[in-house]
């Protein structure tokens, strides 16, 4: 085999991004000032470092970024009241939830009083529901980060055969639909699956959404196989044996540095429309 | 091969109907009258029949049918305030859109308009969601018919292979997240899939939701293949070719008298349901 298309997350993110300052500019010419709210429950390390990465990339481009930090020991009745209040605030325009929230609240509920017109995190079930049926709202941030990485490098999805891994709601379940809508033939596995080398051994395309380290090998692809990594686990290490499947690999996201980095600027890029359409 | 077990859609719907029979009773003692509205626009002479059928069906178990009959030319925005008028009647606890309006209709904002707790056919985008999510919400109709059928029947699908052959939005899709759910792997075909015969090949279950008469071919089945077929076309005849999926299946559903006869009964089941939450 030839070397692999390496898709470069920093290089996707960073069109993105160029793009969007010029929209951020406009918006605070306008004064509409962009602004997105982070609530995080608790005190997980990998969470806050998610959060803190988040801000930086807000604040590089323009979007104010606030935080609201709740203790652990947060009710869902508290988290709600939170979010409600965000809902209300006019000068807030995208409400992110960290995931995941500690196991006593009720994280689906408190993700499902996010309203629509500010989840810019796409984690609703409206939400979900909306993007399955290609209407109007913001997609689910790491899964619409997966598609734009397959539209820069013009990889067409129609009639391909991709196997998703995984079937979790922010992840599995919703770029399942959305490579769906684009006209893929898709199957999506899971910890249920027999054979699941057999099943990978059959795609076109490969989206791992497991959350296990290095658990792709190489030996179940197709040679030729497009893979793309959303997994992003302790130690720096994606879903994928990046070794073994670089060797079989037409096209592959590196952890870290593939899908990561463009699923933040996708969040910005949702923000900065929940802005323009909040604004007009 | 042995004759396959023929999945009997007038049994089951029979047995949904006789415990059905007991609850409309009870609510009627408390002076509750279950209602289902359905909304029919134009003079599709297929539309008007299941119309009809669906309403003797709720007639026979004791729950009031009301149909609203709007011309051809009806607006968007007049089908929408009817929907809105019958969301805010107290006395209507279910309302079904019958599908499809005439062509100039937004239909999906038409299903839109109906509010989730009434919502009985389970077409509204939140309702995919809530059931794509396992939320709270009635699930749509025939997808919840073909589970229903396999859970009748005893057949657990959990590691299973299942094809669904179809995405649309009230039947593919759904039906894929029902099975996914209940940890089916899950393949979604359509019609931009390439080999259609080898991805069914590999179906432990077959479920044909594509609206072409007679299409899937007994030799794409994989011997013992469980055949679930939602289609119902012109001429009686469903999506599979029956005569030679018969001879390979190790269950099947029969067209007229499968899944048809359960998405009524379900949509009996659906609207009872509503009538008890909407009174508590």
């Amino acid at each position: 085999m030839n070397e692999p298309l390496l898709m470069n997350g920093q290089e996707v993110s960073k069109a993105i991004k160029a793009k969007l300052e010029g929209d951020v500019a406009t918006l605070r010419n306008q004064g509409v000032i962009p602004k997105l709210v982070t609530v995080l429950v608790g005190d997980d390390l990998s969470s806050h470092t998610y959060v803190r990465m988040k801000a930086n990339a807000c604040e590089r481009i323009g979007i104010v970024s606030e935080q609201v930090l709740l203790p652990t020991e947060t009710s869902t009745t508290d988290l709600i009241q939170t979010i409600q209040r965000l809902n209300e605030d006019n000068s807030v325009h995208g409400i992110l939830l960290q995931h995941p929230v500690p196991s006593h609240i009720d994280e689906r509920l408190a993700f499902d009083t996010i309203t629509l017109s500010k989840d810019v995190d796409g984690v609703t079930s409206q939400g979900f529901g909306s993007t399955a049926f290609q209407l109007n709202a913001y997609p689910c941030c790491t899964p619409a980060a997966i598609m734009k990485m397959l539209d820069y490098y013009d990889i067409d999805v129609e009639g391909k055969h991709a196997v998703v891994i995984g079937r979790s709601p922010i992840l599995g379940k919703p770029v399942s639909m959305m490579l769906l809508n684009r006209h893929a033939t898709v199957t999506v596995s899971h910890s249920k699956t027999e054979r699941l080398g057999d099943i990978v051994q059959q795609a076109d395309i490969v989206v791992a959404a497991v959350g296990k380290p290095n658990f792709v090998q190489g030996e179940w692809l197709k040679p030729g196989a497009i893979v793309l990594d959303a997994g992003y686990n302790k130690g720096n290490v994606g879903d994928c044996d990046y070794e073994t499947c670089y060797q079989q690999a037409s096209a592959i996201t590196p952890v870290p540095g593939g899908v990561g980095p463009v699923t933040i600027a996708i969040l910005l890029r949702n923000t900065v429309i929940a802005a323009q359409n909040l604004t007009r």
